[in-house]
Parts: C-alpha cells; sequence; structure tokens
C-alpha cells in the first residue's frame, strides 16, 4: 500500500491548511486546470461530468415544472445594460467590455454578460403583446462573466457555468410564487440530489440582488464553517417592464406592466459539494452526480477467470448504475487511493478468492466499510448502497451543521462566536442597515438570511439593543 | 379554414423570393428572434428544442466513440492567438476585442474565441507529458464569436452555437483515422437523424482551414441549389504542437510532437434542416430532431367525451414519442396551419364520429396523406409513420440532389450551368489555385470538396485544359 500513502500525502490535511487542501483535490481529482487568464478556468472530463450530471437533473426539474429552455446573445450593449438603473450599478464595475470588432471600433460598447435580466426584457418586449402571451417561463444554460479581483476554482472564477432562470407574469402573485417555487426546487436539489441540507430564507436589503425587491436564498454549511451561498431566486416587481417600457393588454383590455422573477445556480454548487462532503483522502461524492458510481477493481488479476469476472460483473452493473472497470497495471493499492480521491462512492474488489465463494467485496467511500456481498445478489444490493451512501452524507452534513450553529443572545457574545467558533451563527436584527455593517465591520460576519423557519431568540436587536422581530441567521462566506 | 389561408398567406412562396421564405419561415414558426446587435440572435423554445435534440443525439454518437466533454473558457489572449501563424491570419480579422474588465483598461487584450484550438493547446501542454496521456478525446458545446460583415439567421450568426471536438494522438495516423471517423460521424447524423443526404470530400488547399494540413467537409444541397457545409473535420499533423511546443515522451523514452485534429458542427444545421426539407406552408421537421413529433387536435372538442378522449391518446402516445395536445379555444383550421408551419411530422385528429368508429386521422406533413388509423393500433402505427416520414424525406432530398447535380466538360459548359441551373457541379480540375481563383470570378462557383467518390468526367481540367486527375464539387454555397 505504499503508493496509497504516496498519493494521500500529497493533499494538505483540512486541519492543517482548509483553503489548500481545496486547490489540492480541485487539482488532483482532476475537476479543472487553471489557464493563463487569471480567474478563468478549464472543466476538465471528471469535473464537467459532474456539471452535466448536475444540468441533467436539474434541467429535468425544470422542465416537469413548465418551464422551456432558450438562449440569448452573450453580449450586451451598454445602453441596454444601463436602463435599470440598480441593476448597472450592481454589475457594470465587473463586466468586461467589447470594444472592437475585427480591426474595427465598435460604434457603442457591449458588455459580455454577467446576467442576462436586460436581455430577456428586450426580448420580452418584442414577444409579449397580450395576456395570451404570459406567462413566459424561460430559462437558459449558459456562461457569464463577472471581473474579480480575488478567485477561486469553482467559488469564484471571472467566468462561470450557470443556469439562469427568466420569468415573466400578468400578476405579482404569480411572479411571488414562481420565486418561491424555484427556491423549493433549488433546496429539493440540493438537498435530495447533492445530499447538502440547506436553510432557505430571503435576503436582508444590503445583500439583494442588483434590481430587485426580494431575494431569497439556500445557504449552505462547508466543513470549515463557512456558509454558501447555493442559489438564489429573485422577485423584481414590475421594476424592469417599467424601466425597459414591456406592457401587456389583460383580459380587461387595460394595458399593464407585466410582473418578472429571475432565478440562478451555478458551478459553485461543484465547490459546494467538495467543501460539503470531502474529507483528506479527497473527493466523496453524492452518488447521484457522480461520473462513476462504482469502481470494479479486479485482484490479482493475472490470475485465470479474474479479468473475465470482472467484466461480466461490469456488464452486469453498466445496466443498473455508472460502472467503470479499472483493467490498467497499475497496482490494487494504487487504484483504491486513485478513485478514493475521486470520490467514487463505492468500490468493488473481486480477486480469485471472491469468485471460488461467488461474492465480491464491496467499500463504501463515505465511511471505509467493507461488505461481502453474494454475485447473486448485486442488482439488489448496489442501488441500496447507493442510496445508503448518500443518505450517510446527507445525515453527516446535517449532523455538522447543527452541531454548528450557534445561537447568540448579546453583541459581545457574537462577536466571541465569529471569533472562536466558525459556522452559522443565530441572532436577533432590529432591521437597521447601521446594526448589519457594524456586525460587519466589528465582528467579521455578513446576514446570510431571515430564515423562513424563525425562532425568537429574544426581542432584542443582538446588536443595537432595540426592539427586534426577525431572527437572522450571520456567518463567514465564501 | 379561413385562418388556415390567413396564416399560410403570411409566408412568402420559395419560388418568389427563396430569402425571404426562409425568414419568414424562422419568424413564424419562433425558432429565433432578432437582437438589438445585428447577427446575435435569441434561440427561442422552438429553435432551442430543435439544437437540444440534436445535441443529445450527436453528443451520444460522441460518448459511444470515446470522446468526452470539457469546456475551455470563452477568452483567448492575444499572445495565445498569434502562436500559429495561419491559424491567427484566418481569425485576427473578425474576432470581437476586450479591452477592459469594469473600468481598468486590461494588461493584454483578449478575443472571445472564434474557434478554440488555441486553448486546447495551451491545455495540452499542461496535461500531456508521457504517451500514457494520450490520445486525449475531447469535445466542447459552447458558443463562439465572428465578427462576420453580413448575416443572416442560423446560416451566418456573429455568435453561433456549436460543438467543437479537439483531439491529440500519439501519432499521424491515429489522428488521420480520427479525422475520417468523425467526418464519418456527421455523415451519418445527417443522413440518419436529419434525414439530409450529403456528399464527402476533402476541401481544396484554399478552403482549408486556417491552420489545418486537411480539411475534410460534408456538403448538402438546399432546396434552392446552394451548398451548405454542414460539418467539417481537420487534421493538423503537428503544426499546432510545434508552434505550441507540446511533446511527449514517447515508449521509446525519446521526446516526440503529437498530432492533433478538430472538427465541428453548429446551429447552422437548423438552417439546413429548414432549406432542405421546408416547403411554402413552413417548416418539415425530421422526426428524430422535432420537438412535438405528434401534435392532437381535437375536433368539435366542446362535444362530450372529445376532450377525454384526446387526452387518453395523448397519455398513451407520451410514452412512444414527444407529443403534445392543443386544447386551446383555437379553430382546428387554425391550428392545422400552426403545427404545419412548425413543422409537425404527424398530426392526429380526434372527433366524435372517429370515437363512434374508435379510430383517428392521422396526416403526415411532409406529403399531406391523410390514414384512418384504429385507435388500438396506435402504438405500432406512430412509430412506423415517424419512420416513414424520415424515409420520405431523405428520399426526396437525395432525388432532388441527384436533379440538380450537372456534369461540366468545359468552362463554357460549366458557366452556362452555373448561370441557368441552381445546384452541384461537377468538374475536373488540375489542381491550380489559379483555375479555382477564375472560376470564382467568372462563373460565380468556388471548389465545394473533393468527394471520396470520385468519376472520370475526362482526363482535362475544365478551367485551362491542363492534365486532370480529381473531380471536383463546385456551386454556389451559403
Amino acid at each position: 500500500m505504499a503508493e496509497q500513502k504516496k498519493m494521500v500525502e500529497e493533499i494538505t490535511s483540512m486541519d492543517e491548511d482548509f483553503a489548500k487542501w481545496y486547490t489540492d483535490v480541485v487539482k488532483k481529482a482532476e475537476l479543472c486546470e487553471y489557464t493563463s487568464i487569471k480567474g478563468c478556468i478549464v472543466l476538465r472530463p471528471y469535473g464537467y461530468a459532474i456539471w452535466e450530471n448536475i444540468q441533467k437533473i436539474m434541467d429535468g426539474m425544470f422542465k416537469a415544472s413548465g418551464h422551456e429552455n432558450v438562449c440569448m446573445p452573450m453580449f450586451i450593449p451598454e445602453s441596454l445594460l444601463e436602463k435599470e438603473k440598480d441593476h448597472v450599478a450592481g454589475f457594470a464595475p465587473e463586466v468586461a467590455w467589447v470594444t472592437h470588432g475585427g480591426s474595427e471600433k465598435l460604434e457603442e460598447r457591449l458588455c459580455v454578460r454577467p446576467t442576462s435580466e436586460t436581455l430577456f426584457c428586450e426580448h420580452y418586449k418584442s414577444v409579449v403583446q397580450s395576456y395570451r402571451d404570459l406567462p413566459k417561463l424561460y430559462n437558459q444554460w449558459v456562461s457569464v462573466v463577472r471581473w474579480e479581483k480575488t478567485t477561486r476554482p469553482f467559488l469564484r472564477t471571472r467566468e462561470f457555468w450557470w443556469q439562469e432562470g427568466h420569468t415573466i407574469h400578468a400578476t405579482a402573485q404569480e411572479a411571488q410564487e414562481e420565486t418561491i417555487k424555484m427556491l423549493n426546487i433549488y433546496a429539493d436539489f440540493c438537498e435530495n440530489v447533492l445530499a447538502i441540507p440547506v436553510v432557505k430564507g430571503v435576503k436582508t436589503e444590503k445583500e439583494r440582488f442588483a434590481g430587485a425587491e426580494n431575494t431569497y436564498t439556500i445557504e449552505a454549511l462547508m466543513h470549515d464553517g463557512k456558509a454558501l451561498q447555493s442559489g438564489t431566486s429573485h422577485y423584481f416587481g414590475d421594476g424592469f417592464a417599467r424601466a425597459f417600457q414591456i406592457q401587456f393588454t389583460d383580459k380587461d383590455n387595460k394595458l399593464k406592466y407585466p410582473f418578472q422573477t429571475s432565478w440562478g445556480s451555478s458551478t459553485r454548487l461543484i465547490g459546494a459539494i467538495i467543501m460539503a462532503h470531502g474529507d483528506n483522502n479527497g473527493l466523496v461524492l453524492p452518488p447521484k452526480i457522480a461520473p462513476i458510481q462504482t469502481v470494479v477493481v479486479p485482484i490479482a488479476y493475472h490470475k485465470p477467470g479474474v479479468l473475465e469476472k470482472a467484466d461480466e460483473i461490469t456488464e452486469r452493473l453498466s445496466k443498473i448504475c455508472r460502472v467503470k472497470c479499472d483493467k490498467t497495471d497499475n497496482t490494487p493499492g494504487w487504484k483504491f487511493a486513485e478513485y478514493e480521491m475521486k470520490g467514487v462512492p463505492l468500490r468493488l474488489e473481486i480477486g480469485p478468492k471472491d469468485i471460488e465463494k461467488n461474492q465480491c467485496v464491496i467499500v463504501r467511500r463515505d465511511n471505509r466499510e467493507k461488505i461481502f456481498v453474494s454475485l447473486d445478489e448485486l442488482e439488489a444490493k448496489i442501488p441500496e448502497l447507493l442510496n445508503a451512501v448518500h443518505d450517510a452524507l446527507y445525515a453527516n452534513a446535517l449532523e455538522r451543521r447543527e452541531k454548528m450553529t450557534y445561537t447568540a443572545h448579546s453583541f459581545e457574545e457574537l462577536k466571541d462566536i465569529a471569533d472562536n467558533k466558525p459556522g452559522f451563527i443565530k441572532a436577533m436584527w432590529c432591521g437597521d442597515r447601521a446594526c448589519e455593517d457594524r456586525l460587519k465591520e466589528e465582528a467579521g460576519v455578513t446576514s446570510r438570511c431571515i430564515p423562513f423557519e424563525q425562532s425568537e431568540i429574544s426581542d432584542k436587536c443582538v446588536c443595537c439593543g432595540k426592539p427586534a422581530k426577525k431572527m437572522l441567521y450571520w456567518g463567514k462566506a465564501y
């Protein structure tokens, strides 16, 4: 097992340096690679396969809830970006500007989309005339660009891949319902597909999306106690419609402004998977999005019958899960370490002695449990074990989050927790921006959300002591 | 049927003005919409659904032949684009340049990828060291930008969506085989999925991709007799590897340059579908990529039992094809015209009299044939009819192409055909660029390809009369 030790030693331990552990995992598991442009990454086959699995499942959920895919151009003319004033103020400082086409200077600068509200508005204006044209429930899978100063693979890259949903409705109520519906789909996806528990809530005004009347969020807690915003859903009211002069003739024959939403989730989710489930041996992938769900490793494969049996098992498993048989001449120890690093949920070992007994050894990636399984029971056992891994990942992440969620009754207590105990801090808030700013400056935490599930810790703001009605989650965040 | 007439009249007839017929179909079938940036289009739900179906099937073919998806950044630093001199000469005049990130001027200009050879080369350089790392068989589904002067929906847009495959191999032979293999996959896809017959061949040096040693192509013939290049596959030799200093240690322990290919097909294919199969009533979609394969139209739907029966049939059909039931209050005539416009392969009509007889009426989009089908036989009949539509589309397109393929023995004959008979022209060529240039200038045709299937028309070049060994396809092209 010398090779295994060697490979494992190549990753920095989580406790020693979490940030370095993260980048080690990203590189060694071959998820992505840097390029010569800061903050622009290459999604390598293994990382892209995870993204494809995320897309496939999430896209199915969008379509099942009545949404259609479209695709907008990647460029936004400067004058179009400027039409909604809050929106442009939020995004203009970080967009990439195209100024030339070939050798000619463009008459108007174009930015590469940082998000596409303005493009959807321009399109709605041309295709929405009557209540019969509403609602439009659109989504697109594209990459967007934000020229960030500080970057990190998957968590904050200058170009990132995402889906952005954009919908337009005849009534405010319908648009509000859509906003919540999509937040619930995100939460459902994180919990039931990625095995990551999330807190659902609404952002404070300070943390709202530029141009939104309300921003809803799901917040997940990472291994190091930092929060990761994992999906957001925005309600725009009729603000964009008024700015872009989008109107429709309603059933009562009156011209009205429609109501809009948008919602997005991105390749950040891959960062969430790494940091919610990973360990000191590398990635631990939730089975539903793992590119390889079971890896078959033949033991003493030069012995007669071993490779044939491994092939036979692989062929059988290919009908019930994503399976790969590693028949390279690397040692079993090397292979064990390699697929642990890559987070493959189940490893199936098959050698001459196993064949004699008509069995195989299955090792779970999450808890290393070793299980002897009769070859006759594989079709029943593998799906069961994949489900068990999913459930255990979720239970562990939930237990960790609960252990790392603290309650603060006073500013001093909050600052003490923030300084010494990584995690979520629940505390009351009066609603004033000044208190939010002070907690940021003096305790280094930001408001993550006003959770839907409220609990009254006290009746006073943790910061100023004034009456408070809302409990907030605070924390340090990616 | 007043509404039907009205809708149909809205499209210009093909014979009257083919270009206007094309843009009418694109708009009325709601495939795409213009934006305020010339040459940048919105892919609307119906157009995007066609693209999704193309992607799904083609991606399956790529994966089945051992390819993996990745994703490169959208930006290429100017110095990276310039590394291969032929390549930069071909693309630099038509790229969009990013010069600013937010308010800061970038140290180096970045172009938005017009194609990604240079990005793949930079990546190979970091991940290819040994023969064990080869081959890499990569593909990506992205959009690219070329700042064209003349634009047209799907056929030539400044931003277009495509897949670009990029592979790297230890030997020239393996790379050459890959180039041909992928050309064959494109041809297979066009013929067996899109029902469009293609001519396979190699481009002349003049028409080669910038930086390639050889470019292979599939050429399809449109309704108006113009050719459409529908997919290309390039062999690069080791030219890019030398320019980018990509080397690997081979089995004999020597440092060598690897060999590369790239191959691409794009949303142009949607243009090909429109112009190869469409008619004066609108789109005619090949069943395999049609977003709706069967539309169910209830007749006299206010009569008892009709809607229930339509729902029941729709539910049954949803298990065997992509089906939609139109229960809106539009008239049947309006619906007939609407789904003809949208090219839906089969229309199923069900009314009170049909229900009495336990039957329905199925109308084929391609030839308008009306078929009475027992409701007990739907599951057998619908797939059979979808296949029949596919086969008929292919046979018609092939017959038309054969009728529109002419043979020229002299320059005068070629010019006469070019002036008067739209289509392919087969003629001999000596191999000189000067003759190619003269045919372009004086007869307005370009060389489409040197077809794999050669036939010797004469032993003299159609242009200069010198000895000629190759037969070429010439034509006017999109």
